[in-house]
Parts: C-alpha cells; structure tokens; sequence
C-alpha cells in the first residue's frame, strides 16, 4: 500500500483527535493496524499529532523501514519514544471497545503521567467510516469478484441437497475467486464464519446477535446460518455471504428458489426492491440515517409485511449498516441514528423479508455515497432465480 | 447438553474461585458461554459459589427455562439479582483478559459495593484446561472426523496447482466431514481462517503470530498460509488445519509431497516423529511442560535440525500447548512452563521443521493425559505421502 494512502488515512484519524485535544493514539489491534499500517503485525503504531507515526514492531522481526523500531514489551515504549526524540504525550487515546481490560490497564501504566483516554475505538472508527479513494475502489473490486462467485450459485444447486451442502459449494466459489475467508466483526461478541445461506423456515430461527435473520446453524457453539435442512420445492434460499476480498468487507445478499414459490413471496421481494430504490433515491450527503429507515418502515408497514420485516420471531431494527475492514461499521441505518449521511461512506442496505413456510426473500447491496446520492458497487440480477430453471 | 455437564463445569470454576475467596463470577465471552452454559447467547452468566447460576438473556429473547431471566441492559443485574434472592456478590470476577476495557468498566459499575477482579479470564482457563470426559469424547469424535477428512487429500491434489487451490479444496473436504469453520483463538491477536496450508519456502515465511509456521497468506490483512505458490515437484506440503467439528479445536498436521524430496527431508521427518515419541513416552501426570520442550530441544539438535526447528527466519520457542474450545489453552510445552501435566488436559504436540528450497516437514496430533500417560486422539498415517504417488 501506498505511504501516502496511509498518510491519509492517520491525518484522518489526528483531525478528529485534534478537534479533542488529544495529542497522540498507540494503536494495537488488528483492524486498526490493517487501516493504519496496511498489514497485521503484531506490535503498536504510536500516532502523535504533530510528528510522523511510528511502528514498534514484535513479530515478524524481520519488518523494517524509515520509523519502524523492534520492541519486546510495551514498557519498553517511554524509552523507544525517548530515542525518537518524541515527548510523552500529554492527552493519549487507548482502544477502549477494542482491547481486552488487562491490555489496556498494561499499556496505560506505560504512561504514568499521561491522561490515558479510552475513545480510540470510537474516533478511528469514525474516520474510517468515510472511506478514501483507494478504499472505495478496493470495494468495488470486491463487489465483482462477489458478484462473479454469486454467478456461479445456480449450477452448484442439486436437488436433494441440504442448505449446508449448498452453503459449502458457494464457500468454495468464494473462495475460488479470492475471498479471503476470514468474517470481520466489530466488538467481540458476534462470531460468523464466512456468512449465511437460509432457507425456508430456519431464517425465523433467532439469533444471539442483532441480525436480521438468524438460523439455528449446525451447533450452538456457533449459531446462525444453514442448518441441515433438506432445501423442499416451494421454499426460498438466501445466500449472504461476506465478501471480503482485498480486506473490505463486501456485503451483498441474493435469494433464489427451489421450483416456484407462491405468490406472495414474489410480492415481498418486490417490496424489498421497491425499498431499496426508495432509500437509494433518497439517500444523499447530509440525510439522516433514521430518515432512511422511517421511509423503509413505513413502505413496508403499508404493503402489510410489517410483522415478518427482518424476521418474525425476532425483528431487527436496522436496514443497513456501514461496511468496511469490518461487517459492522458506522452509519447504522436504524432509528434514532441522526448521523448524517457523508460523501465516501459505504454502507450494507439490506431490507429483507422472512415468510413462514417460504422462507427469506429481500435484498442486498453494498453502497458508496457520492457528492449528491448514493451509488450501487454491487451489481447482479435482482429477482428470485428459480435453482430448478 | 445434559444439565450435570454444564454443573461438573461450573463446579470446577467454583473450586478455584473458592481457594481464591471470590463469591460469585460474571461470565459474558462466547466462549465461557458455551462452556457453562453450552451455547452462545446475548447475555451473562452469573455464577456465585453458593447457588445455582443464572442465566440473564439478552437475545435470543425466546430462551426460557429454570434460571433464566431476560436483560435488557447490564446495569439491570442488582435489581434482578435481587429478584433472585441472591445478594450482592462481595468479590466478583470478570473476563479481565477477554472483555473489552469498556465493556468491563461497564459492568463492573454495575456493582458499586463490590470488589472487582479482572482473573476470571484466567480461572475459568484453568478450570477449562483439564477436561471432563465429555469433552474428551467430543474430541476423540472431532479426531475422527478430522482424520477422515485429510484421508482424501491426496485425491484432491492436481499437479499444477497452487497451494491455495489446494487449500480451498482441503477446506472443502472439512467442511462436508461437519467441520464448522470457526477457528476459535484466546485473545484477539490471532486471526485465522480455517488454518494453513504451507509449501515450500513460504513457510520460512514470519508469521507476525507466535507461530511454528508462518505463510505469506494472499492479503497482508490475514496472514498466514498459503500464498498462491505454484506448488513444484521436490516440495513439501503440510496440511494444518482447525479441527473444530463440535466446537472443540482438535489439532492434526500431515505433509505431503510432489514427487520425491530430498534425503535430509524424510531425515528430518524422522527426527520430528522420533521426538514425538520420546515426548509421548514421557508424557505424564506430575511431568512439568519444560521438561517436554526440553526433551525435543535436545533430540533436534543432537540431530543437527535446531536451526530449523519450528521454524527459520523466526522460530517458535514451544512443541505443544493445550486445547480446548479455542486452539490456544492451558498447558503450554514451551521453556520455563513450570506447570506440570493432569490427567484431562488435551494438548496438541507439533515438533515441524522447515527445509529450505523443501518445505515444511514433521508432525502434529491431539493427545489427552490419562492417569498414567498420554493417549494419541488423532490416529491417521503418519509418513510423508506423496501426491504423484
């Protein structure tokens, strides 16, 4: 990756911290250090305000370059900052959501006059929620590489296969054209593996996590997705897979059917459609993000699908979400959410319907905002494509 | 699960937290969730040392049973606790290595009379490396399953492939023996996929893990692994992958080879066996971790390999370490682990060495510690197999 893209992306992070008075970030997690450093390592990058920004590296040991320096411990940092002619900052930010507590009491003690903050979390992520260039056309290589795997989904069908079957083949076309696998979550609490294939009435199997659709998965031990279920004529399939390619993760959703399904279902997922064309027409800098979820309520409220929007048993109250090095950035499209809309943000907007004895239908695509709308990265048919046609 | 295994669980926590005068614990992590209460939810598990524990849920809202009571929010717990008739905990642990600084901080507000202490991490580690005989059997069925899976992988190999191709086809086979993906990691350092697939030089490559065995991976926003290296006639191939079927990590690596190696690589294939055994012989309750390491330490460089022991560039300072429901637990066979060896502990003892201009070579099985020694979990052959062959 280029200097100047990282450049860019700390400068970032410092306009935020020095419209708080902070005078320097030590960043230690993994997706931090993927945004700031372009790779994992394990080690730390100091970020003061007004002085270039410094790695100090563990392993591999072998990294090296213009301000990078070896380390063994973090309270070796004083000394290192010492020897970079660098002051003990005065006001420091720690990454409160994102390190463990007896992390973060470690690393705080290595500043014993400093004012130890534990906002980190909170401004990276802000400033990684409006996305650089590079970061934009990194997803949109993503979405054709998601799209082009999706493409493959109706020749990996058999009849008779259970949805875990069918989920495995799409894993594996993911896989073939570069997903990297790995699912990046936010916080410590949801675990996915690579996504979800829901067919018919597992979708309504609720989840632990804040998800639209659940499903009972194979063992509890890792809930949510495809269960075993032998995929019957006359029910939907939902294939939600994470697509992260290049680091970004890309989020795209598409439903296909097992033979015809009753009309009903049609209707629904034309009422997903019309959803999503709804907000992406309204969708703009400076719109707030509960707008756009009022807009989905209410549509979905008039065409009577209230009570099975974003699950029946358990509803979600979101219809999309930012997406970046993680599944779960911000914005968060869901009530009360006032943040407004940026040029740069890229977002999941996925409404989405489960019909019992049917099974999900709905709608997906990744979304970057531009200077005045929002524009669709990912690009793949939208209707039901019937497995057995 | 039967409600007896989940007690024979929380008992074990229990007994340490009563040698160390703590009254009750909050458990909130996934993976001590499924382990007291034997699936992920939304919630917190209260454990005190004198009554049955409570489980306060979040999601999903439509669990119920004895003991189970909805949460909305954490700051809810004294008001349900008293609910419950349970008073206030004097000395409360927390997950101080795995919740999150704020998270904890959160939590811990929620008991403002109470002594916090962040070693319930560490506790219910301890409680968790000795293992009841349920968990050794869904081990030994994880072997199994683990076993049968790479019995194909000699027929998934093509001449021309990448070692990625492979991978993704080894993952494949995985996948359909019920492997459930997750690669489940203490601490939020290590992010895996499924595991690795290394051949050839890439893996001399450092990892920036404290692994044995790196990989350049594709993407430095995981690495490790394969790396998309046209895999050569002469080179090595080992297989390392999570094995994760029930929940439980079950540890096995196999090399393969494309065509004939060189001498020195079935030499030193020799050596890694030979320390596996010497380390299974001695292997035994009462035995300290140290001694193990130093066993192999001193077997490989009498054999004149330590320069490429577990590694080159950066080599791995351990030959095992515990197992569990997530691939790094308690004990570690590394130097200076003083700790010695009980009876249910399940660790995995991985002696590898890397050739250069060769590849990986070496061995990796699960072995649980019975009263007076070790069995092996992981029974599969044990040469190198070669792909042409």
């Amino acid at each position: 990756m280029l200097l100047s893209e990282l450049i860019q992306r700390r400068d970032k992070i410092r306009d935020i911290m020095f419209k708080e008075g902070i005078d320097a970030a030590l960043i230690a997690t993994n997706v931090n250090l993927i945004y700031t450093f372009g790779q994992v390592v394990s080690g730390y990058l100091y970020l003061p305000l007004q002085a270039p920004a410094r790695l100090f590296v563990k392993r591999p040991a072998s990294l090296s370059g213009e301000h990078i320096l070896p380390i063994r411990k973090p309270e070796q940092l004083p000394e290192l900052l010492a020897q970079c002619g660098l002051p003990m900052p005065k006001r420091l930010m720690l990454e409160g959501d994102e390190l463990s507590f007896n992390e973060y009491q470690r690393l705080s003690a290595c500043f014993p006059g400093t004012e130890v903050l534990a906002c980190g979390s909170r401004i990276i992520r802000q400033a990684r929620s409006v996305k650089t260039l590079w970061e934009i056309e990194t997803f949109r290589r993503s979405a054709q590489a998601h799209a082009v795997a999706y493409s493959h989904i109706p020749q990996l069908f058999q009849e008779g296969m259970t949805d875990l079957q069918l989920s495995i083949e799409v894993e594996r076309a993911m896989r073939q054209q570069g997903c990297l696998g790995i699912f990046r979550v936010f916080g410590q609490s949801m675990e996915i593996f690579m996504g979800s294939l829901l067919t018919g009435d597992n979708a309504q199997e609720a989840s632990p996590y804040d998800f639209a659709l659940g499903g009972k998965g194979v063992d509890g031990s890792i809930p949510g997705g495809a269960c075993g279920h032998t995929m019957q004529r006359g029910e939907s399939v939902m294939v939600d897979m994470g697509g992260n390619f290049y680091g970004y993760m890309c989020d795209m959703s598409r439903v296909y059917s097992v033979g015809k399904l009753p009309q009903r279902a049609y209707d629904a997922h034309q009422c997903c459609l019309d959803i999503q064309q709804e907000v992406a027409e309204a969708a703009k800098p400076g719109v707030p993000c509960e707008e756009l979820y009022q807009l989905a309520a209410d549509r979905v409220e008039k065409a009577g699908f209230a009570d099975c929007f974003m699950g029946t048993k358990q509803q979600a109250k979101f219809i999309g979400h930012g997406i970046g090095l993680e599944i779960n950035e911000a914005p968060v499209l869901a009530p009360r959410i006032k943040q407004e809309l940026e040029p740069g943000m890229v977002f999941a907007l996925e409404p989405k319907i489960v019909l019992p004895g049917v099974g999900p239908v709905g709608i997906e695509n990744s979304w970057v905002v531009t200077a005045d709308g929002v524009e669709k990265l990912t690009s793949a048919p939208e209707e039901i494509i019937d497995l057995l046609g």
